[in-house]
């Protein structure tokens, strides 16, 4: 067993912002080398609105396309019930389809309201309703608290309205709950606070999660933070996708191979390959026509590989 | 009396391995905004061959131009002898000159002998002289142990040979030891174990310092582990200057915006005030022509100033 689960976002978080359509057959290279280099999670697409996020348009055909791994757990995001409805469809007849239901909850009742149509309250129910509906239909049934550390309207979400939400959602039956810092915002110590009021929340039957996004550049040091504060699930993208070249300011995910290089020097067992990573990114980068944000494929993995250079302190 | 002080290198470390010369006013410029943003100690020049690192050629004119402020303390970095003179120097006759002679100690036989000629107790040797030499004239000796992480040559540097390094340089008499990640290679465990060696061996007497370079995506991650054990003086370069635009794999320093953000959102109080740092990186930015590396600056020190996207997780 690993010290700690990597679930790749990068062919659902990653790309759902890209404006230019990436082909299946790419989304399901990326997904095929990230299961070779060692991912045994991952998030595959996402059951939205294909008017609303047109990259995410071919679900069910990338679904369809899964290599049939019985050791690999793949992940659809819903956002309302209709999107556990073709989570449970994709699994129909002899269709492999998806192994979880990735349910999620709005922390925020503005964001909630202008993404979702939803108040936290409307979204709490929607939510039990969407686990229990997996659940029943032998998904793996688990929620991300979305905006749990801050909201693009209101600000600073407060720890106990994330509190709230987790404790429904643990009540509702989840397997899993995540708290994701979907603009980014988030703090080390922040971090160590609402992982540590959650966990004294749930207590220990309840597998927890973390998302962060590198929007100001503290996503690595969220990340180590969870780990230090007993999260061993953490959500990451190849090269840091999730950025959109035609809106600057948001940033992606944390990459992938960063994750992996930290936690690796570390002495953090993931059972993912950095090599395999980085040349997956390498590939990447020409499928997406331009050089993805993740450093560590760039500067290499290991000191002795640097390259000499004007160094002086 | 705030809980961390940020020492500004930009204008030195963030820029000399900048191929187009950056004039003497913009360097005076960029260590005005950040002494007006808050900033107390500044790295201003390095005292090196103009003919190794001809931006720093202009170390005098860039000396002789600060402001003249007594609560402002200006560094001029030294590798050698020759460079502690010129720091002493620069102070006299009536002249305002450095305060400090920032020493550097090369922590790896194969990266000293290529950067400055010098084994680890050749430059032990030569930093016993150049502290001394320092002290003697009423300048602040202290002294960064390069390479403190990694060398490009030998790969991870022993943490014995570190705090071999400290040790000699405490008995030296240095009033501060930094530890420096010149190549960007350290991750946040190892911050934390380094430093707790460091802290063990010398005591409590002697002020610690921490310098990170963001070339692997950890630096920020890094800079949290070293507050997180102690160290309360951290460097960083406005923007995240010190990468090189002809060498990508050369990362800069880790960012003083994205570090005062963290630390602004952890109620850790350095006396900046981020509005203005992000100021002065847009500032710089038209200098330079083109967006420096740190990403709060772009993406807005607050999430209520965060524009609406198309987010979903």
């Amino acid at each position: 067993m690993a010290d700690v689960t990597i679930v790749e976002v990068g062919a659902r978080d990653g790309l759902q912002n890209e404006p230019e359509i990436v082909s299946t057959a790419d989304k399901l290279g990326l997904i095929t080398r990230m299961i070779d280099a060692g991912v045994r999670r991952v998030e595959v697409a996402s059951f939205v609105n294909p008017k609303r996020v047109p990259q995410m348009a071919d679900a069910e055909a990338v679904i369809a396309g899964l290599p049939d791994r019985r050791d690999v757990s793949y992940i659809g995001l819903c956002l309302n019930k209709r999107g556990v409805l073709r989570a449970i469809e994709s699994r129909e007849g002899n269709k492999r389809g998806v192994d979880e239901a990735g349910c999620v909850l709005v922390a925020s009742n503005t964001f909630g309201e202008r993404n979702q149509g939803q108040t936290i309250d409307q979204g709490i129910a929607e939510n039990r309703e969407m686990l229990r509906l997996a659940r029943e239909n032998g998904l793996v049934a688990q929620v991300t608290i979305s905006a749990a550390f801050g909201c693009p309207f209101e600000g600073y979400v407060p720890p106990e309205t994330v509190v709230r939400c987790v404790e429904a959602m643990a009540e509702a039956g989840a397997e899993e709950i995540a708290l994701a810092d979907t603009i980014g915002v988030g703090v080390p110590a922040q971090v160590t606070d609402l992982f540590g009021r959650v966990r004294a929340a749930v207590g220990d039957g309840i597998r927890l999660r973390a998302h962060f996004h590198n929007t100001r550049g503290t996503g690595i040091a969220n990340a180590w933070a969870a780990y230090a504060a007993g999260v061993n699930v953490l959500d990451s993208s190849l090269g840091g996708l999730g950025g959109c070249p035609f809106a600057p300011k948001a940033a992606g995910n944390i990459s992938t191979e960063e994750l992996l290089f930290m936690l690796d020097a570390s002495g953090v067992s993931t059972g993912l390959d950095l090599a395999a990573a980085i040349a997956t990114n390498h590939w990447f980068a020409t499928v997406m026509g331009r050089t993805l944000p993740s450093m560590v494929a760039k500067a290499g993995p290991r000191p002795g590989e640097y390259p000499a250079a004007n160094y002086c302190v």
